[in-house]
């Protein structure tokens, strides 16, 4: 749909000419995300600078029917914030500030257009962090995290994003401002609406304000330790994750994306099956913990358990873990990298790598994986080029059948980017009639079907 | 409202004449909960056996209109599950079954009437537990713990119910059958109904089957720090939550529900501000952690600091502990033992238990203190002689007043109890303008509100 002139008139008188946009490259700036999917452009993009402006807009759109997408950060993986059907794009990253820091409640209250690495730097001068930690802590915006439930390579230890979401103030589409939660660590009063808001990617309203708890900074140290097999990798996996202790992070990075990370970012990581840990707590209790951890590994028939790294490796070592998906992209130039987020249950997890390469092997698709294996999280990155249709069609293929066998043992199709655009082909398969739960829920949020509208629920 | 007899027709052709019942006694002894609330009997009382009976039972009860309370143990304290509607009393304790134990995923599937110390004997075998802790731990279901989303002593380290529901079997109003969740440890995809049906209080449905995740199950050690003043205490509880190390349970006891729990329980704790608390981890971990707590402690002034408890001492312990509201009740009899159970910004605990003494002072009420000090939990036992109305009204004028206070700071009315019959009052007042989302879900759920009326919400 176009804009009307009305329209335009009614955002520049609100916001002056400087806040409200129809360049085109304006445009094409919020016209796709990080992922694969193709770009669509809004018809217009403004930055409000706070709550009020925001609940003017909805209204006027809510009145005019005019689909409104939000854009914390545009580094989603699902195309989450691709304005598929035009209107306005809420361009949210300048309200970036944090509001309130509450050491002695080890709470803090935010903006949603904050980058979470920034986020922690600030609250390490009180020894506080909010945890999660996805692979693009560095882009990553706190409100972005709300709105896909993100989480990333703590999650093993301190849970995801909706954890710690305490309290939120969202403007619904009819220009309602409301507060959601309280800023306590516990309540059984009434249904958790702030749950409800947080992983619904901007599908019920606007999230303008969020009071996250914190946890207190621990330190920190990690591990790295690498097997001969997948099938060595496992069953360390199985063991930790069965007996313990929990570390604060188990990464898994298979061969093939141990050698593009070493490409990209010239580490010179062992290219074998590789775990990559991280323990948080006291000295005394870390010591037992890696010590426990790498008796398991050893009895896994580890070829190397390296502990005892210096602050910088530890820093190296991360940076490349996290650069997984960047170095598969510009390692692979002229391939498109469609990235998967599938979850089983645990003790399925390595059974899920095999089964990803099994199906890469006869459907002919060029694939990388690594995950959490703590959560039985695993990312698998599906390569095709760009210039070739149907190479890029195997891979779509691939992800379908390797999907419907993750459902198939019980698994979720997405465990931290979200739904967006691409996952919505999943959301009967995997939650059966309590999707028209989720129909219903919408309805009453946002009866108009003004909010991130093409998203989450696949076409009726 | 009386059943009609179509309707005990029905129930008997559908579940036989042994498990429905119009007697006196048997409606009497579903009339009311652990709480003090005024009993109110249902019209009759039915044990199904399953799900679909469930179903036919909703779908029955649906159609004509007929209100349906789901009774899982009836130890709850805020009157939840009392039918003060009448109607079709819900009894689900005979459903208390351990359906399956995923050992390798560290899950398990049970009916919503098996008993939480049960159940954790059970996963004991299997080196696993689910960690919540009621102090009601012996008679609380599961069933119960998911409708309130009940917590307790282990909150402060491993959180409360909702943080442990994967998955749900759940019959909604219509008799339709639907499994909300997935049995995996996280995920992204919709809208999260799982959390939204826990803490719900069978006001949207009746859960039938539960998957819950579970712990790896650690060393345990207690200690106990006693204070010369609630001051000391204070300062204690304070530097522990903001600076660590966390420990699994932090229970605060004042000197009146010390003695009390000494007189009932024969234990003899001295009758001071009194920490209880708990370690788990790791031995070595463990071990730093006590040293750290301790030195806190003494930091803060504590008159004693007892650790290297005996297995014996510390079961012993925690039995006093857990005693605290039935020894309330049973030294003070012919009280009526009302129990209030708010939370506070956790830096505001201590100036929530001298609010309550300055409040009850100056409104002649007795009270007696304690509560999850780790999670800013606090239970305030308010007692009024049965005989004495007046004294009732003062109990009841207290407790509004010290929620409005809580409310005031940011707290919430209930941590763990539920908002049931009496909470009611102070949900406009917490929640603002967000209860009429809360009322439209349950509308998209209940239309007919035939499920647990008269609760969660106040009138209108």
């Amino acid at each position: 749909m176009a804009i009307t002139s009305e329209t335009l008139n009614f955002l520049t008188d609100l916001l002056g000419p400087d806040r409200v946009s129809t360049r085109q490259a304006d445009l094409d700036a919020h016209a796709q995300d990080e992922s694969f999917h193709a770009p669509h452009p809004p018809d217009v993009v403004v930055w409000p600078q706070n709550a009020q402006e925001i609940s003017a807009i909805l209204k006027h759109a809510n009145e005019k029917h005019i689909p409104v997408t939000p854009w914390s950060g545009g580094s989603s993986l699902e195309g989450n914030p691709i304005p598929v059907q035009g209107g306005i794009l809420l361009a949210l990253y300048r309200m970036n500030q944090i509001i309130e820091v509450r050491e002695a409640d080890l709470q803090v209250v935010v903006q949603p257009g904050i980058i979470y690495d920034e986020l922690n730097q600030k609250l390490a001068r009180y020894g506080l962090f909010f945890p999660p930690a996805p692979g693009s802590s560095d882009v990553a915006t706190i409100g972005g995290m709300v709105a896909n439930n993100s989480s990333g390579m703590h999650a093993v230890k301190y849970g995801v994003t909706k954890d710690y979401v305490l309290q939120l103030e969202v403007v619904l589409p009819t220009g309602e401002i409301v507060r959601i939660g309280r800023p306590v660590i516990k309540s059984s009063s009434g249904y958790d609406l702030c749950r409800l808001i947080v992983g619904s990617e901007g599908t019920l309203g606007v999230v303008t304000e969020i009071t996250l708890r914190l946890r207190i900074r621990p330190e920190a140290v990690a591990a790295v330790a690498v097997f001969p097999s997948m099938e060595a990798a496992a069953e360390a996996i199985y063991a930790i994750n069965r007996y313990g202790p929990t570390p604060a992070a188990l990464e898994l990075m298979d061969p093939t994306i141990v050698r593009i990370v070493n490409q990209w970012t010239g580490s010179s990581l062992t290219e074998a099956p590789t775990l990559v840990m991280e323990f948080h707590g006291l000295p005394a209790g870390i010591e037992q913990e890696i010590e426990l951890v790498e008796e398991t590994c050893r009895d896994a028939g580890c070829v190397s358990f390296e502990k005892g790294l210096t602050p910088a490796e530890r820093e190296r070592l991360w940076h490349a873990r996290k650069q997984a998906h960047e170095a598969v992209k510009q390692v692979n130039a002229g391939c498109r990298a469609e990235i998967g987020d599938i979850v089983v249950p645990i003790s399925r997890y390595t059974e899920a790598v095999a089964k990803a390469y099994a199906l890469a092997e006869e459907l002919n698709v060029r694939i990388a994986t690594f995950g959490h294996a703590g959560d039985g999280n695993l990312h698998v990155e599906m390569l095709s080029d760009k210039s070739d249709p149907q190479e890029q069609e195997r891979a779509h293929a691939f992800n379908r059948r390797l999907v419907e066998w993750v459902l198939s043992i019980g698994g979720t199709c997405t465990g931290e980017h979200g739904v967006g655009i691409g996952k919505r082909e999943f959301m009967y398969a995997e939650h059966g009639p309590s999707l028209e739960l989720m129909r219903k829920i919408k309805q009453v949020f946002d009866p108009n079907g003004i909010m991130n509208p093409g998203k989450i629920f696949p076409e009726q």
